[in-house]
């Protein structure tokens, strides 16, 4: 996996205009990055001294590759299910979780994911779900980076009946993937609601044990755990915390309910926030208070959820949810300027997951993961601000090519370590299965 | 313009996944469609039993090109500018208007618009703004079809010093696309505020001595108009019928602050609505009340705004905000289901511009307005539901395929009609020259 006889290898990139989104957020208008294996060496302006076997980027935008700190990938093969019906976690999610997720259907939707994640210029996923080693093998062999958390909750999981056996599936995925140079296994207690104090206090001990595994969790997302909290004596945010889970590092997913005195608490105890816009907005949720969180010094990162939820897994079709409702909510165009927005996507969302240190910016001693978006097409035109650009023009099919780890994943749109026929097709067959139970629920349910 | 010699032509597209969007929303799931000239003659399901010189659509989705019923498409040159700040109508819009907007610039960014019009799905797009002329040249020379309409207003305009020479504009305007078989000459006084109640009499006297000639207004969009209206007594919408405006066919761009009388009064009155939700969510304006316009019988299409104000020209951009929006003011998930939003921008659309009988819709007798869109991307796999796919999951860039009125205008992405390295190359040059306004206009204003 390590890819050894790579590692001294080195990749020259020149004639590229280069976002680094380092902490000076240093542009450059042309310039050049040196890689030596896996990782940035070297980055200037202008063309370097030695040009010995460099690749010519054209002038085309080089950036970090983009980081989704929340989602739920296997689940592509449920995008665009349920639609525009508020039961759909009764009616559709639960009994499709029950009969049909297998980890064989994991296996598929992940690489499924994994295609459109690479396509879309998404270098790094984080993702809590069911028989998460197939999402761990599924991210691995694609090439890309992830945080897989494996999910407990009280509910009818398809791979757990207790959560003694899914503190069992953690630790066998913590086993398999603790040495992997990309993929981060994690712990994924669904929600407060889902788990309850105890679970979650649980949970902290098993974190505590286990130092460097990140927990995940959605956290201040529905009315009805808004219900259950009330009842616990507290928001969310307070019986998590009370709990001993609203530790360094924790990756809360959604926090759309969350109280400025929740706010202060968690900037106190260094959460960080994956915000889904358009989750939120689909599910006629409401807008998260994602100016206020920032500006308390919570890092808030952009994510997707899963696509049954937002349907694509890039980010650019959040970019735009992202600044408008922050703009909608401060009735003024100056909130979440784009230069924010692709902070968010790149290092912030490094920063949510504990991984700024190696990744979201291009910096020498980061690893190289970065993608190439051309600039050409006549709806990017002409391009004034190349933040704005990003958040309100371009989309996934402007990615030209996406590197991780000083491999390239695709390059001119051609995929490199993927075959899609073969994953298509697979997705294909999966999702005729599931379109059969779905004509099923219907019946029954008329 | 007619083109004569291909009017007897025949055009056959088989092997295609059809969405009509007929009065019954009939779906063909293999089909073909057959052209005489600019017109359908036929469709149907299955394969036609005379093939010759058919054209495979492999499968592919086909269905009526897209309607956006509000725009400035010459704006294209100001897209990413001024964005972020509240004050950039008179701190960047107005003074480039009034010092750099001239007829060629008006040409070359209209030229540019037309090229993403095309390869976005859009076959009919409504523009007001100024040298309007140059921007039915554009429309013509692209095969697309367009109503534009030459703006008034008691500013200081690029092409007009006074009301009267505004109405003498709009005069040449109709006589020199009176017979245009895609261009359709139209008034377009700029809102209520800024022409005032007796211009809009006489633009309401105007339009009824020019039957067939459609006006377009701003209305309803901005705080200031309705301070204003409130000192003359008023809503916006109230203002407008009192001064005999509020006509049918009034083609009404924004309508975001409007009561419920205001809505009643305008489905009484015939008028259509252009809903631009990304333009309102950009500038922190608020949520229309779509669902409520729509339930009172009022037809509203999907609209881009100009570039400046929400930065593409095609739809898809505005799909996920036109359905989320309505979501989160009703707090469901049930508000706006994508099969309305693509019956929005197709024969809504059509409605609104008055048009619903020529196109918006793939039926026997309508013009041979179409786009091909490829459902191969793995963003796009699986499709449950068709208009789900189209609204949270397809982009520009799906789009293989745009003919309007029988003619391809793109093919396999290839432009058929513009020459994409001229007008690209012409665009960047007038770029440059708004660039150095704007670095003028911050030095001036720091």
């Amino acid at each position: 996996m390590l890819h050894p006889a790579k590692r001294g290898r080195v990749t020259l990139l020149t004639n590229a205009r280069i976002l680094t989104m380092d902490a000076d957020m240093t542009e450059i208008e042309r310039g050049w990055i040196r890689i030596d294996g896996d990782r940035i060496t070297a980055l200037g302006t202008g063309t370097p001294d030695d040009i010995t076997g460099a690749t010519d980027m054209g002038g085309d935008l080089v950036m970090p590759g983009m980081v989704n700190p929340h989602s739920h990938i296997a689940m592509t093969l449920f995008r665009g299910l349920g639609e525009d019906v508020d039961d759909r976690l009764f009616r559709y999610i639960l009994p499709l979780e029950r009969e049909c997720v297998t980890a064989d259907a994991v296996s598929t939707g992940a690489r499924l994911a994994t295609l459109e994640l690479i396509r879309g210029g998404v270098t790094t996923v984080a993702d809590m779900y069911y028989f998460e080693a197939e999402i761990g093998r599924a991210v691995a062999d694609a090439g890309i980076r992830g945080v897989v958390g494996q999910t407990l909750g009280n509910f009818d999981a398809p791979d757990h009946d207790s959560f003694d056996q899914a503190f069992a599936l953690t630790d066998a995925l913590v086993d398999e993937f603790r040495n992997h140079p990309r993929v981060t296994p994690s712990i994924a207690p669904h929600a407060p609601y889902s788990t309850g104090p105890e679970i979650m206090a649980r949970v902290a001990r098993w974190a505590a044990d286990n130092p460097g595994v990140p927990v995940q969790m959605h956290l201040g997302e529905t009315d009805g755990e808004n219900d259950w909290s009330r009842e616990h004596g507290g928001t969310p945010v307070e019986i998590t915390d009370r709990a001993g889970l609203l530790i360094p590092g924790l990756i809360a997913a959604h926090c759309l309910h969350v109280s400025d005195s929740d706010i202060s608490l968690m900037a106190e105890r260094g959460v960080g926030v994956a915000h889904n816009a358009r989750a939120n907005g689909k599910g006629g949720r409401g807008i998260a208070p994602v100016t206020e969180m920032r500006g308390a010094g919570i890092p808030v990162g952009i994510s997707t959820d899963g696509p049954m939820s937002s349907n694509t897994l890039d980010l650019f079709s959040q970019f735009a949810p992202v600044s408008m409702f922050q703009k909608l909510r401060g009735h003024s165009r100056k909130p979440m300027p784009s230069r924010d927005v692709i902070r968010m996507a790149s290092i912030e969302g490094a920063q949510v997951l504990g991984m700024a240190d190696r990744i979201g910016s291009l910096e020498v001693g980061k690893q190289a993961d970065l993608i190439r978006i051309s600039l050409d097409d006549p709806r990017l035109q002409p391009v004034y601000d190349i933040y704005s650009t990003l958040v309100f023009a371009a989309g996934p099919s402007d990615i030209r090519a996406t590197m991780v780890a000083g491999e390239w994943l695709m390059q001119d749109r051609q995929m490199i370590t993927l075959e899609t026929a073969r994953i298509m097709s697979d997705a294909r067959q999966v999702a005729h299965t599931f379109g059969a139970k779905i004509a099923e629920i219907d019946r029954r349910s008329t």
